[in-house]
């Protein structure tokens, strides 16, 4: 038997335990061209939350009694799939589950290296690393010297898509919720500024960080830290839309008034990572090189056990939670059998 | 003496009558560089309502006293600038008055072409054109098929960006004010359909005319209109922030939510012709070609004398005029002395 997380109802609000349960499935069996995986990581994300929506998202609504999807690092125990063999380390779109049954054509190979952890390839060269850099760099394109704002700084996207900023030579403030959050930012990742939205006036504090305005701002959580960017944009400026972590459980959207747009020339753009998967070889490459040289770090915020995926993904959701950088599950021993890392 | 219509007050909602008066200024003189024009017509746009708000707007605000700039199409009577020669027709960001005086370097030559009459240098070939066809090309970035949307259609940037789009092969749907205008859309223009937002339920229209939704909307207008085009955005649907006439004099914003954009990878852009002058001379030609072909048309809305120029405005500024093409003041000979035209 496999514990696996499904969406047996359709959530309602921040009551997700309603709508995700921990149940059994028998090992699940393979067809032509699939693998299956031993998971020995889950990577829990605040996007999550809009795949169980009845509605869908970008992605297509989750059938009720269908297994949570999401990104798994494991070792392949069966393949049915050409080039993948027993033993190999890979990772994908997965299931929140002990195993995960993935299409031979999606996942990928982690190639042994001694100077990058696998894990690293479940937070700042995985995912929601490159969704950091394709936002930062294809949609935002900076200039140097230009002011960078990034929300949920601390987050394992917007921790890395500001360091990303800063490597590209533009001064970067961070909006987090808590005090620690912000040391981190500024005295570990060397980011300009940070602000902490949970006892500072965010609009004041730009005014004072951002004079000349904000030439980009990278927006993944919405409500009221949104509300005191949106019309602090510089001329040209651009609104990163990665996502609205505050809204997802009902929070109140932070509604745009397109004459802050157009008085600035600025643009909104938002993108989901799945388009971009041709470019991820040369991005891990390029993410690669930043992380061995020090110049690109992320903080993991690993919990023990696949029984806690739920509950990191409601504190992940909560506003000004303790979390700093990507977290992600670590299934235990017990829960994946004799894992073999 | 020289009429000229000068910003005395910033003005309040849509009493633009206290804020702009007709007066009579000495003959400008000349400094080095500039030439002085007879102006033989004025450009009356929506987005001249912006440049005299107190805040300012893309432009830098006007200060009281000012003259009204706007764009001209006139003859050089005086010349301190290299290059320009009196008698030579040219156009350019001239003043609301019987003269204008411009810099030399700002002002554009209008060769002779039988097959093409000057005014329309003031219309489909001119500001407004480069307009639609900067937001519609560079910004919106058409591809074959595509559904394309257009408020304010039958205005002087909507209908050029309409006939764009149906160039390139996309399906064309113009949001308008009367029947009239629609019919002109539809039977003269080659539109694919229109909608009259002043007795149909747009959103309804929409949903029977776009069934997949909208790839690109050319936004000239906010308010209601977009209220209903924002939600049914296709995914990688862009919307081209042109104008937002229907809140220049007060009217309420149509806020968007960032989730509408986000969840369809969507873009929201703003531009400013003035950003892209270096490109005019190559949009000229291809506009040019279009117009020669038949493929290019625009209606010339032509009011008589500058003391109509205010009236004029306001007329635009209102929902639901009369208005087709592009509105022009032409000076009378008595306006403008011995009008070499």
């Amino acid at each position: 038997m496999d514990k696996v997380w499904k969406l047996v109802r359709h959530p309602d609000g921040d009551r997700l335990s309603a709508a995700l349960q921990l149940s059994e499935r028998p090992m699940p069996t393979l067809q032509e061209g699939e693998v299956l995986i031993r998971n020995q990581y889950l990577s829990i994300d605040p996007g999550q939350r809009t795949w169980i929506r009845a509605e869908g998202s970008y992605m297509a609504p989750l059938a009720l009694g269908s297994p949570m999807p999401g990104g798994v690092l494991g070792r392949v125990v069966q393949s049915r799939a050409k080039g993948l063999e027993p033993g190999e380390l890979v990772s994908g779109m997965g299931q929140w589950a002990q195993h995960s049954v993935m299409s031979g054509r999606a996942v990928r190979k982690i190639a042994a290296d001694p100077s990058i952890p696998a894990v690293a390839h479940m937070s700042a060269l995985g995912p929601t690393g490159w969704t950091a850099y394709i936002g930062m760099l294809n949609v935002g394109r900076p200039q140097p010297g230009e002011t960078v704002v990034v929300s949920a700084a601390a987050g394992a996207v917007g921790s890395v898509a500001g360091q990303i900023a800063r490597i590209k030579g533009c001064r970067v403030i961070g909006i987090a919720g808590s005090d620690e959050k912000c040391r981190w930012l500024t005295q570990t990742l060397g980011f300009d500024g940070a602000i902490n939205y949970q006892r500072e006036d965010v609009g004041a504090r730009l005014d004072e960080l951002c004079p000349q305005g904000v030439d980009i701002y990278f927006e993944n959580v919405g409500g009221e830290v949104a509300a005191a960017v949106y019309p602090r944009l510089a001329v040209f400026g651009r609104i990163i839309l990665c996502g609205l972590a505050s809204t997802y459980n009902g929070g109140p959207a932070a509604l745009i008034d397109p004459a802050a747009l157009l008085m600035k020339r600025a643009r909104m753009e938002a993108f989901v990572v799945n388009d971009f998967f041709a470019e991820v070889p040369a991005i891990v490459r390029e993410l690669s090189q930043w992380f061995r040289e020090g110049r690109l770090q992320q903080s993991i915020d690993l919990v023990d056990g696949i029984e806690n995926a739920l509950s990191g993904l409601e504190s992940l959701l909560r506003s000004g939670g303790r979390h700093m950088g990507k977290m992600l599950i670590k299934l235990r021993e017990d829960d994946a059998g004799s894992s073999s890392q």
